[in-house]
């Protein structure tokens, strides 16, 4: 399977193109899956927290071509990293770096090939989609990556106390695994301090509430209503756990 | 085929999730179909009338996961229902209720199992998808679902005076099926007396008329514009018949 | 494959329906590809600029679903075009006719056949879609096809000084193919100057600037921020280069 991650958006003309070379690169048959297009734009930290707590949702083997890429068309490096039987494939600008720095042995590889006509504005397209699919294929193109001691740029393995993404319904997701957090202990946020409770159907009424997600993170949610709206959160807002701040 | 009729947003973080699933446990090669993913949020009401009138434009022997589930992880039941020869499954809401009502024999199957690890806010990817994917290979597991002698929530099969829908174009559709309605007749919502045409070309200019759409659906539309913006018309607002309110 | 090129609607009703007779029709393990359904909604002139940018970047021998259709249900001709070795399929309103004037020698197919119980409203579905997934299998169905001359509309082959599509980060596509402007040169649109810059990586701090984007338009763009919200540039809105406005 190839799993696509980036801020190209669903709607928007880019994630065809990049299917296109896909289709035309892997071996017949190659699942294909939009994993998500909605990474908050040019948000390579955000992203980085997220995909590391989407990726184990997916299949050992899997490929995953992450792009968000503010930096296309400089001298950013780009990268191959093998982690937990998975590979990622994308700018190395921090966007893998959570990944590696919690997986056992991660393997870095730079991409040191780059095809003729290759744009200076979609490298998801021109550059990191035919590594992706060769690498779907059991390929490991030698002569296209060399290896490398580390990432360039590192975020760390840690949790990060801010808004990373908020879905369509309002819930506000956080950079924080709860498995790190005491289900006792309140957040707070933009002023606010918010209850922990099980699950929606334990909720209070009416009252945003936080709990552990199905992707592990603490989120913080509104039964049948928009917690980001309630609360006026945004992406980056900080997040703190309560006696911690 | 495998179809998908959620609220979870076509790009968000949920679909891709339960996608996976259905490509780990369905026979290869079986397509998944995107077929709505912006059903009104958590309203299983204008879900279950929308669901009755597509269904029936994809083909028998299709299994469809269908979920708008605001009771997830409270103890509302989960069901695996046949009607018309497709396999519908989803929590037992009302969400598949004008389908079962509608249908000449249907068959209604409680889902009695429950995965190891199942969360608490995701039974699309936990319980549903994997439910669906065995009955798109052609079994019936006997060990999972335990039949039962109806839905435990039933809205009926008659149409539905309300908005249910309203498309990207500003298009607004009703719960009423077109084929009860006599041609010559106007329907009123929001204070508005809406006339009927045949379709868009025959529609007098700049003017918002009603018709029956081409999923069989009673559709106010103005040509070339919003007639949900025109009139101000949303979720949920009451659609009469003239003569009848 | 068969590209879609709608003003569907990525997140809407109709583009499953629409898949659902590709994937009875087509031969089996046909990829479906959804190219842009967010073309501007009922704007034939912008969506015939764009998909010629766009189409060269996806295989010959692809089949394009090309469905911006504000006339459906009126007598406006039915059409499939081949040029430079790929099929389109759509409405003969202008749509496909860029792609006829910049291709060697198009060939212009008059589709005669009618479905039963064809409606008024969604030719993409039962008119569009079958001769597509006929023409993917590699058959010219000569009963359904009749050989004319010319399109009937035909907006020429030559640029658009228009901006004629507005990506979700805010870049500004036109209809100006890059190659016919000097790079030196200034665009301006909405009382703007606007001036050229390699790529992003390359422009000046918070400013707009254009440059060739990946499918070879002139796009005004500004680095981690929205060119569209900064220069108020909306569909439609004129555009000249300097020196000849």
């Amino acid at each position: 399977m190839i799993a696509l991650f980036t801020d190209f958006g669903a709607s928007d003309i880019y994630v065809a193109q990049m299917k296109a070379v896909l289709l035309r690169d892997a071996p017949a048959g190659t699942p294909i899956l939009d994993m998500l297009h909605g990474v908050p734009n040019f948000n390579a930290r955000a992203g980085a927290h997220l995909l590391a707590a989407l990726a184990p949702q997916f299949p050992t083997r899997s490929v995953f071509v992450a792009v968000i890429d503010p930096g296309v068309g400089s001298d950013r490096p780009a990268v191959a990293l093998e982690a937990e039987g998975r590979w990622f494939v994308g700018p190395d600008n921090g966007l893998l770096s959570v990944i590696a720095a919690r997986a056992g042995k991660p393997r870095v590889e730079r991409i040191v090939w780059r095809p003729n006509g290759m744009s200076n504005s979609f490298h998801g397209r021109d550059l990191f989609a035919p590594i992706a699919a060769l690498l779907a294929g059991g390929h490991h193109p030698d002569d296209k990556l060399a290896p490398a001691e580390r990432l360039a740029v590192e975020f760390g393995g840690g949790d990060l106390g801010e808004v990373i993404y908020i879905d369509h319904y309002g819930n506000v997701i956080t950079g924080l695994r709860a498995a790190s957090i005491s289900p006792a202990t309140s957040l707070r946020a933009g002023g606010h301090t918010i209850e922990w409770a099980h699950t929606f159907a334990d909720a209070p009424i009416d009252t945003p509430f936080w709990y552990e997600n199905s992707i592990g993170l603490a989120e913080i949610a509104l039964p049948l209503g928009s917690a980001s709206a309630r609360l006026e959160l945004g992406i980056g807002e900080r997040i703190t756990i309560a006696g911690n701040d």
